[in-house]
């Protein structure tokens, strides 16, 4: 089950991060960057690839997984699926857990199809993820699809998402006196019911913005079988301070999110960009360990 | 403006029937299935490509406008999308105001690479919508970058969905009164404000199931300037005394989508199957002109 293959890659690895490959071409160093045409879809497409390539190289013995935000890659239409495909196999071939950011929902058969084209059911899933972000507001029937399509794969569904306009919807009050992403956690955690593993996390996690401590918090003491991944980190503003209460006693159940502080540590940076990033990997780490006592 | 343009199509042509191209090879009739290997990606899409390319010949007379379910397409990954691409292409030269249905929904930046891969602002857009639906639960700064996208083009926000568990969190009552798909009605049109064109709908339109006619109803009634997307009519259930209450007092301001009831109309019927496509368009707008009064 994806959830104890990632919890104890993040045991060993005594790192529950996730690197965001939310590659946008100016992340990419200038060296890379000058040997292609960039100014086309194509060129664009191959430079990012080539900076994955070396971004997963350098981090695969301190990450335990890699989250891969599918916008970047659609924006570039079909090269830049073609880099996101190839990505995600070359972070698999590393040994890592592939979380795809893509938030995708729809109603019965719909979700079924992209289903199929993440997750499997129909073959091997076209865009092949062990994780895929979902957007709950469908009801379970947008979620069913997801879960039967293979046993060994799981969901992270938004609960409260790490934005400032998450408040707009998310926080309103219910007239049970929950909010909205209470509710909707209360409902994640009921769809999950019954696949928990020996992690004691179920197939359905949650997305928690790490960038609302106190909101997630409550949440981790609400939904006591729920992983959870914890967007925010870094460029959004949170730190290893804000995320511990989003942990379980044991230090486990969550795993911490950061894109650009990583794949754009070079441009903060006096560093050559490959020392750059590998030095943010690990800081994250130290910090995360220390704010976790791991 | 999108929404001036789709409300004058639909009075042009007295039919607001968006023809739903959400193909399946199960849809595809078997003399063109026959002509491909549709056990594999490639030969699938291709033969769902021909059957796209005779079904907008059948109807781009009849119909205003087509909603391409991208699902359909990404679950055969890079020739899918292929197909879909080249279907956008031939339904925008046939005149058809193109919406797609992708359900896209992010945070800011990765809203803006969302809004560039289906709406532009950053050239031409890899998957060219003239509207796209996306999904409300990360509030304004998940839907802004659409809106910035192009002044031209607009977006249909999922309010009330035509499944059955969409009352598992949109009908929740909130502590002011209202439900939680009143709120988002709510937000949505506060989020159209400014953008009102000639037609008097703005450029953030609606997704109210069909399937739901009450509340579609007083959905109308709550939200002045919001044009509605009917999704649910045949397959799902609704004919055209289900949705009139959808539709303002002029019978504009909306268009009903129906997928499976056209597209795969030839295996309910006796007739060849251009013939039994052609004559389920028909049966429609005859339908839905009676309930309308147009």
């Amino acid at each position: 089950m994806i959830f104890d293959r990632l919890s104890q890659a993040i045991q060993e690895k005594k790192n529950p991060t996730c690197a965001g490959i939310d590659t946008r071409i100016g992340h990419v160093p200038g060296a890379i960057r000058e040997k292609y045409d960039c100014g086309c879809a194509r060129g664009a497409a191959d430079a990012i690839w080539e900076y994955n390539r070396a971004l997963i190289d350098l981090l695969a013995d301190v990450v335990p997984s890699v989250k891969i935000q599918i916008a970047c890659y659609e924006m570039y239409g079909l090269p830049g699926l073609e880099t996101f495909c190839k990505t995600q196999d070359y972070a698999r071939q590393a040994g890592l857990v592939v979380i795809v950011d893509a938030k995708r929902n729809d109603i019965a058969s719909t979700a079924e199809a992209y289903a199929n084209a993440f997750l499997g059911g129909a073959g091997k899933p076209a865009f092949d993820a062990d994780i895929l972000t979902v957007n709950p507001y469908l009801g379970w029937d947008g979620i069913e699809p997801f879960l039967k399509a293979d046993a060994d794969r799981g969901i992270f569904a938004l609960v409260k998402t790490s934005n400032p306009s998450s408040s707009q919807l998310q926080d309103l009050p219910l007239a049970d006196g929950r909010t909205v992403f209470e509710a909707v956690g209360d409902l994640v955690e009921q769809w999950g019911e019954g696949t928990v593993g020996a992690c004691g996390y179920s197939r359905v996690g949650a997305v928690v913005g790490a960038t609302h401590p106190q909101q997630g918090a409550a949440l981790r003491s609400r939904l006591l079988h729920t992983f959870f991944l914890l967007p925010g980190y870094g460029a959004q503003g949170a730190g290893g301070k804000d995320i511990v209460g989003m942990f379980d006693e044991k230090g486990g159940g969550a795993v911490v999110n950061n894109s650009r502080g990583l794949i754009a540590a070079w441009q903060k940076s006096t560093q050559a960009w490959p020392d750059a990033v590998r030095a943010a990997a690990l800081a994250m780490q130290a910090d995360l360990a220390a704010a976790l006592g791991l």
